[in-house]
């Protein structure tokens, strides 16, 4: 049975911090999903340290919550915040712009910042980090990358004593969820992408999810942090999910592999090799066992070998907790004008340029020779084929089959694809997409 | 092709952070496996903020190594440590004693402290932390749980403003090792264990990790970290590994599942309910799919949900990141005096007593009634039979059965064990495993 419980407070250690981090006032500047359950954990008062004197939105007055203090101040004018006595700004309306004016101007008024922000930080991470270090606050975007997955927190500390070379992860729940759908149901990918913006998984307009853009400004961010390297998201690689069909998945399955949007960077020397986009993995890989809106990211580190995070990759009360967990840090160094990320940045040379096996699937109409022609040209490339497969009963007049091919540089492996492209049997494009083998 | 790559330093940041951290000394007390580690990783200056400048160890005179520079002072005066001007001490001997008191003597004369040592801080935590907060420095410890696996450091950052209410996790090797090998190559315990000596998997006397004691210190300070909780290891449950036999892996697997030794604390109201032992957990749950000596740690919390960190859980090199990344956090504060680990802590119930669904393992001389004495036992205690599995093929006069129960809880199941036990057809003690339904 249960003894009795009791509650002590271990008395110095909670002077010691309640002393350094009360009266530490906090507006929160944007009052979406996630604001909203950024408040809720505030006002629910856990912690009494962090007091939040401001909720900025646009049209604030249809906002208001009836469980806010009413001591909180409801307000639409930013200015009025930046020129208030706040410690901290919170900024979550996301976006580049007002969000960028929103955060330089906080830092340049000596507010730390804390931000869920990942267009911003990918592309003005650097500077804003210097801007913060010059004026002597913080800057902190854990919830930028991956949720509630503490992976930017933990390359903050736990793993900032390694020396990390490699990053890989599932970092777009929408793709991950329509690869799922397409994967279980067998079901185009058209359909798959109606049915998850029915439920709200994707937007009207998806191409920054499908297409990569979202999870390379991740990608971008965890280098910087992980990799201490400054990218431009730009010149990441992104590849996107669009053609990849139900077939894709019965092809993938014959190789021990299921299909997903995997976001890799490698520091080798002084490049980094990054790219995002849709790769076979095997179906018994961390990585292959990620379903729905999950995100994991893989670490590799040349003393601590490989760390695996998995969590919930979004959502409003997940995606809170990253964010008050930075204010928690924040707040407990108010003043000290600490800044631990990235103190040495590199700009390496960048390069989608991986060693890797190949999956290459083609549609086409079939006639005798087909096979001859294609091994004619990947041989002429010094291709090496791994394997061959065509599934029975697809139609002739557009047939699937699947040639894997050795691990080669991407960069031979293009010219030859060029050359296939040009053939009069193929209906459309071949896809081409990485096998992953880790683990 | 790879861009031509370029440096830079962003100036302010870096500086700031040199600035900060620059003649921050640091002495190590221990250098064996890990603490060699932590001197090499120190010594190849990846952080030259982070200065060694003592070395104390027993019989210091042999452990000397060419790679560490000619200025670092070796000595087995642990005193004179004390008594110079360095500002962390990395506390690597492990044990009680004199482990404790160079810790306290230490925080006693203003020092910082980095330590690995699990039994240390599962036993004194909570008052070492005060005494800490009392002096202005830091203590901290997350090399003390899971090695390298980041997990410590993510619960006092990125999942504080969280409110956790359990963590479940695979914290040994050894039993993780031992448990693998029978699983793999239905050898009898004795065996693996002798096999695991062998490679230097398991100590002479693996008892401490065997029989749990290893695994709850560990849970211990998960416990004071994520649920803030303070609780005495020796109040944690610990059941030994020792009575598994190759037959309960091939039961398991009848039941979809393996075995695995589990630590796991959940804070339901003012009661921590807190077990370590042997488990049966689904083969294809992450913690059936943790081999060798991979730990895997999960926790749930009450806005983020679930999150799971896996990762090399012991070796020097893993382990000595986790030094090295305390180190440079403690650094990073020296002077700040900060201290957010626990500052809230409080003192619940303890209890072990679970409601879980049950794997009961009979060995019987075998003959007819049996099944319908246990039957009528179990009914007699209002306990329901969810299966009952009997493989062919065994020894009639050792014969193996089991019975699984649907969930109750374990002060239900004691007395019905109790009264089992007198059974003449017994040959062994019945062993009972509780079933993880998790995930």
């Amino acid at each position: 049975m249960p003894k009795k419980p009791s509650k002590t407070v271990t008395n110095a250690a909670a002077d010691r911090g309640s002393e350094r981090t009360s009266n530490c006032r906090v507006a929160l500047v944007g009052f979406g999903t996630v604001g909203r359950a950024v408040a809720k954990i505030l006002c629910e008062g856990g912690n009494r340290s962090l007091q939040l004197t401001h909720i900025c939105n646009r049209n604030v007055e249809r906002k208001r919550q009836p469980w806010v203090p009413s001591d909180v101040i409801w307000t639409d004018d930013i200015q009025s915040v930046l020129n208030s006595d706040v410690h901290i700004v919170i900024e979550l309306i996301g976006g580049l712009n007002p969000a960028e004016q929103i955060v330089r101007g906080a830092l340049q008024a000596g507010k730390s910042v804390v931000t869920a922000n990942k267009q911003l930080i990918a592309r003005h991470g650097p500077d804003l980090l210097q801007l913060a270090g010059s004026k002597g606050c913080q800057l902190e975007f854990g919830a930028s990358v991956a949720g509630g997955v503490p992976v930017l927190p933990a390359l903050r500390t736990g793993l900032c004593g390694d020396r990390l070379h490699g990053i890989t992860g599932i970092l777009n729940g929408t793709c991950n969820y329509i690869l799922s759908r397409i994967e279980n149901a067998r079901i185009p990918f058209s359909e798959a992408l109606e049915e998850a913006q029915a439920r709200g998984y994707a937007e009207a307009d998806a191409s920054e999810d499908l297409d990569g853009g979202d999870a390379r400004a991740k990608l971008a961010i965890l280098a910087l942090a992980g990799l201490h390297t400054r990218v431009a998201p730009e010149s990441i690689r992104a590849r996107t999910i669009r053609p990849i069909d139900a077939v894709d998945f019965d092809y993938a399955a014959e190789l021990g592999c299921t299909i997903r949007q995997i976001s890799r960077a490698d520091l080798k020397e002084e490049t980094l090799f990054a790219d995002v986009g849709p790769c076979l993995v095997p179906t018994d890989s961390p990585f292959g066992r990620v379903h729905r809106n999950l995100n994991l990211v893989l670490t590799s580190g040349q003393y601590g070998g490989d760390m695996a995070f998995l969590g919930a990759g979004a959502g409003g009360d997940p995606t809170a907790v990253a964010v008050v967990s930075d204010l928690m840090f924040v707040a407990q160094n108010v003043g000290a004008g600490r800044r631990d990320v990235a103190s040495y940045v590199s700009t390496p040379g960048i390069s989608s340029d991986f060693e890797t096996p190949w999956y290459l699937r083609f549609f086409v109409r079939d006639r005798p020779g087909i096979v001859a022609r294609l091994a004619q040209i990947l041989a002429a490339h010094h291709l090496n084929i791994d394997s061959l497969l065509q599934k029975p009963g697809y139609d002739k007049a557009s047939l699937p089959f699947v040639i894997t091919l050795e691990p080669c540089r991407d960069a031979l492996l293009r010219p030859a694809l060029e050359e296939m492209a040009g053939l009069d049997f193929a209906i459309r494009p071949c896809l081409s997409l990485p096998i992953l083998r880790q683990e």
